[in-house]
């Protein structure tokens, strides 16, 4: 799954440990696995093409207001099985069904739609390549904002861009699919997972609670949608309607302290777990409600007053660069932490020892499911990939991308590009096996590292920040395509499809993102301001990715007074704190403390957005909570279908929402709130207009 | 129960059938009864008390803001078994209990809450007194504004008023129990309800269900009561808050149509049978949808555009007349109708026939039950109240009456006031006996006529308003106090509680409420502006009181144009409506068509005040309907419950909002609606301002 920049690919724990539903291949002895050309069915292709349009919306938006992107795994797969089924169900009646729909061509619409929506967050449309453009750059110093140093968005040059990019990686590591999958067992929990959720729909009890979840899920889908459009009445302008909602007063709104009615982050809480929520929260106290206000009060002395507040040299450039420092804090730490983990793991599997390390603590079948390991093998070794395909294709299509790449942003050479494809495919390994033990893509962090390094090399007078920008785009391609695509290697394995169909599934499912991705962006750039840190769509990683490029180029001489303390007192505090947490889990297993250790990477998210949606996904949190008090079994079933039609419903009212912005519709109400005496000053000046 | 003006004393029907629950007397056999000295205890009257100032608050703010009274007959039951329980539990768990909860003291406490909240609604403090007050008065025009017409509120004669009147009810039908319970075997629906509510409270499996809608009245409770508390910061002054919300748009909302986040109404639509929230909706699209924007169109035509908004010679005038008419159309055809109902039942019962004509269909209990009856008779003959002592109260209640009465208002006097304690307990029988059959308690219908007889009587120039509006009061206290009490006798009856117990608490409670009843009104009567059509508080049936009182001394010269011949036609269709459903009650019995006629009296609520009661009122049906829908018993055992718990949070809220009011202290903020242009000025304005 796409993992959003904070949250690993999380998928609901209730699908990993199915086993009353589901005994292995025993439950499917029946049925028969078709060939993987009858896997891939056009049927297959147009249902993926639909859903991967819509969730490319869902993604699209998430990325555009927060960046927070959760597990849409279960509501991919609820809906993929419930278009078909339905088609099927329907053609059966008429007696026109052909070939029976399977959990194989389930597994595929999975991987397409997953695949094209991974696109929508690893194509980086409002991360490295909004951070290009001259609206964000404007927000930052005079120093950067040249045209060497910016590029305007163009729906052109993005396709070729992501055409060109996003296919080398799946050639990158498929050669290592038996070593991972067969010898080393590695989990993948999110493939494991939606592999579980597959197979389960395809048993009786299992079709029975979809089709339950499915109705739940379209319910809170009408619900969410229907309230959004309520809510749309009400904000003709900024600063209107339920999305500036003082729930807790107005001095708390100015810190951005506030329930902002949106359904979607709602649901996101519901699906993240309980700790990143939580995360959030703190996070957004300690920034918002400590940190800020304090530094305000330096105002004119830490840095001019003139500077208009979106400037990076003010208050902006705090709340900028100490979340730059705690999600590279985060990242570095966790890349170091993976390659070290994957190196020891390799050197006890080259030592012939058993991999006794697994996070998850499932590292190996237990012996009881010896057979249906068995009959899983031969599927899985059924139809292979020849080794000179993957290098003829990873050579052909490296090439091809440099040499358009490079076209494309003269500020980067060809040989940067090239030095990017010959470490790209060690981290694509180290991200597909660090991945595959704790499911924790880390994709974006060496993006990241990408923009520091490229940046630096390049320079700023020869347009640093696009070169490190589009490194970054490079390297986060290839990286997070490899681990999707052995994840969906794992779902393949686990549900009898061919690895082939897989591959090729991917391939679509990439080409329909690369479609769709800048489409859908496209019809949100032209609708709305994107990028305004007040507006609807702040696009919050557009700033940081950009200032960190600014980093690699300019080193620190462009932050502010005494930001560069607070930025390394974070820094080394995402470091600590997950040295904790790791400590905590591996040494202190009665209490299991390490489950209330906050999670680094969530807590500089609200550093720049502030506490809004952390409140939101918090009252998510409690509302799954307070259900599992009540219910346990009924929350772990429906919970997920409940919050992927909320996140659905209200993301999906923004295509409508973009059309009326785009035809100059504009609402007939506004929802003002003003403080007493505002009010009665407004009150007077409404009365004396009479 | 008190039952508000629009709808009969309902109580939800669970209670009426709970037969698995109850096998009458059975149930009971090893519980002794107390002699009647001491069912009426200490902690009894305490609890009562407490309740009755809480009831009181309620009741009066219902009053206030609609006049819609739901029956609070499950909520009193709950809470009153509730607090002796827990009280009694405490006790015994520390070995001091020394006299165990019966049921006889529980329905000593449910008579005492509900006679003290009849007086809530009897007293007139929302009606009759309201509609002498100057600030009414104001509202109408110039002729009836004088000061013999209008009599200033204070809380002074409003105790004296409501001590004389209130008692002299009691004893004018005490000598005729015997008749209507044993004799004529009448159902009492809501006294039996009531009862059968008691006496499950007192079997083990009621217990626990009670204590299950204990907790859930609770939960409701507080949520209703935050609720409020959250809402009130965003109302800090007229046309800000949740309470002007434009749900359907500003159009609608300026046609009163919205939904105003009333939780109190929503329970009261839960509590009320579902024709009478679509019947307030109907009446409120035929009026505020329809009539009054046709009606405006004809401004300067059919009256002066140069009028106040409120006053009684313009729209307002077509609003209350038509109202009027309709409410009166309604009420005569009852009072005619029971009359004629009495009559013919009397006719039966003397000629020796079973009765046999009962709308509710449970006319005489059937002969398994006769171990049960036998019982019942025993210990209602058991204690007696001698004819003499009767006769001897009300004769001397009466003199003390008319000595005090025609000295607080001396408009009226004391022959006026004989006439009516003569033909006062005929209308108490007639009352009592009708809503033996039916439940529907006709007081106020009574009082209403009262008010045209005797203001047309007295005259305009010696103050015949307000000679009217007293008189009502006079009339209506007999009335309605009499068939409360015969409710509480049949309740009594069925809980084996002492007929002389029932007496002594009616009579405690009834004092109660004399004392609360001023004073809480005169609390919010100081804190806010009672009786502004446009306010918080408009009081509707103020201003529709003093317009009756006006159409018996003016007749019906002061109406404005056409306005006669809408309310001929509005007073005939509510008597047409009424024909229509009695004759399709009586003659169609196949499909039950007569369910679906509106009800009259509900339609003419919203002509004056508009639809958005209503439409909280029917999405409370609605919540009900989807509820048993989904779970009929649950919805049966635990809608009272909610809607309850809804209707006292908000209410009680109402305590904290008061003091808050009268201390000065304001909310902080306003949720102001504005439309787009609107909005555009404002937003200008204050760009501008800073």
């Amino acid at each position: 799954m796409a993992a959003g920049d904070p949250s690993p690919a999380v998928v609901p724990k209730e699908y990993e440990e199915e086993d009353d539903m589901l005994k292995g291949e025993e439950a499917f002895k029946t049925t028969k696995v078709p060939p993987w050309r009858k896997q891939i069915t056009l049927r297959s292709l147009v249902t993926s093409f639909v859903l991967s349009i819509v969730f490319n919306f869902i993604v699209c938006k998430l990325n555009l207001t927060t960046g927070v992107i959760p597990s849409l795994n279960v509501a991919a797969g609820l809906l993929g099985f419930a278009v078909l089924k339905s088609y099927t169900a329907l053609l059966s009646k008429f007696g026109l069904l052909k070939q029976p729909f399977t959990r194989q061509e389930n597994t595929v619409i999975q991987t397409c739609v997953v695949a094209s929506s991974g696109i929508a967050f690893s194509g980086g449309t409002a991360s490295y390549i909004l951070g290009m453009s001259p609206y964000i750059a404007a927000q930052g110093g005079a120093a950067q904002n040249t045209p060497i140093n910016t590029k305007t968005i163009s729906l052109g040059w993005m396709f070729g861009f992501l055409f060109a990019v996003s296919f080398v990686g799946l050639f990158s590591i498929v050669p290592l699919r038996k070593m991972m999958i067969l010898k080393y067992k590695l989990t993948y929990p999110s493939g494991t997972a939606t592999a579980l959720l597959i197979n389960s729909f395809h048993t009786p009890k299992g079709a029975k609670l979809a089709k339950k979840q499915v109705s739940l899920l379209f319910k809170s889908f009408c619900g969410s949608f229907l309230f959004a459009f309520f809510q749309w009445f009400f904000a003709t302008a900024d600063e209107c309607g339920f999305s500036s909602f003082p729930t807790f007063g107005l001095q708390a709104y100015k810190q951005k302290f506030y329930f902002d009615f949106s359904s979607t982050y709602v649901g996101v809480g519901m699906i993240c777990p309980h700790i990143i929520n939580i995360s959030l929260l703190i996070g957004s106290i300690i920034s918002w409600g400590i940190l800020w206000p304090l530094i305000e009060q330096k105002k004119g002395i830490w840095y001019s007053t003139d500077l208009p507040a979106s400037s990076l040299h003010g208050l902006q450039g705090y709340k900028v660069f100490v979340a730059i420092a705690m999600i590279l804090g985060d990242g570095i730490y966790h890349c170091v932490s993976m390659l070290t983990q994957t190196g020891c793991s390799l050197v006890a599997q080259f030592t012939k020892k058993k991999v006794s390390y697994s996070p998850q603590g499932r590292d190996s079948d237990t012996e009881n499911e010896d057979n249906d390991d068995k009959i899983r093998k031969d599927y899985f070794l059924k139809d292979q990939i020849p080794m000179w395909v993957a290098g003829t294709g990873y050579v052909v299509l490296a090439v091809v991308s440099i040499i358009s790449v490079s076209h494309i942003f003269p500020q980067l050479k060809w040989y940067h590009i090239l030095v990017a494809y010959l470490i790209a495919p060690v981290l694509a390994f180290c991200n597909a096996y660090g991945c595959g033990l704790t499911d924790w893509s880390l994709a974006s962090n060496y993006g990241k590292i990408a923009i520091l390094i490229f940046s630096g090399w390049v320079g700023l007078d020869k347009g640093g920040v696009i070169a490190g920008l589009a490194s970054c785009g490079v390297m986060m391609s290839i990286v997070s395509t490899a681990s999707d695509l052995m994840q969906d290697f794992k779902t393949g394995y686990l549900t009898l499809a061919s690895p082939r169909s897989m591959f090729f599934s991917q391939v679509i499912g990439t080409a329909m993102g690369c479609f769709a991705t800048p489409l859908v962006f496209w019809f949100f750039y032209k609708a709305y301001t994107i990028g305004d840190p007040d507006g609807s769509y702040p696009a919050p990683f557009g700033q940081v990715y950009r200032g960190i490029s600014l980093l690699g180029v300019e080193g620190f001489s462009s932050l502010p007074k005494n930001c560069l303390k607070l930025a390394i007192i974070f820094f080394f505090l995402a470091i600590l704190i997950n040295i904790i947490h790791d400590l905590l889990a591996r040494y202190e297993t009665k209490y299991k403390i390490h489950r209330f250790i906050p999670n680094a990477m969530s807590m500089a998210i609200p550093f720049y957005l502030g506490g809004y949606f952390a409140i939101d996904m918090c009252i998510g949190s409690l509302i799954l909570y307070l259900w599992e008090r009540k219910n346990k079994q009924k929350a772990k079933d429906f919970g997920p279908a409940l919050a992927s039609g909320l996140i659905c419903g209200e993301s999906l009212w923004g295509i409508p929402a973009a059309i009326l912005a785009l035809a100059g519709v504009r609402a007939p109400i506004c929802m003002k709130f003003l403080s007493a005496p505002v009010n009665g000053k407004v009150q007077a000046f409404l009365d004396g207009a009479r």
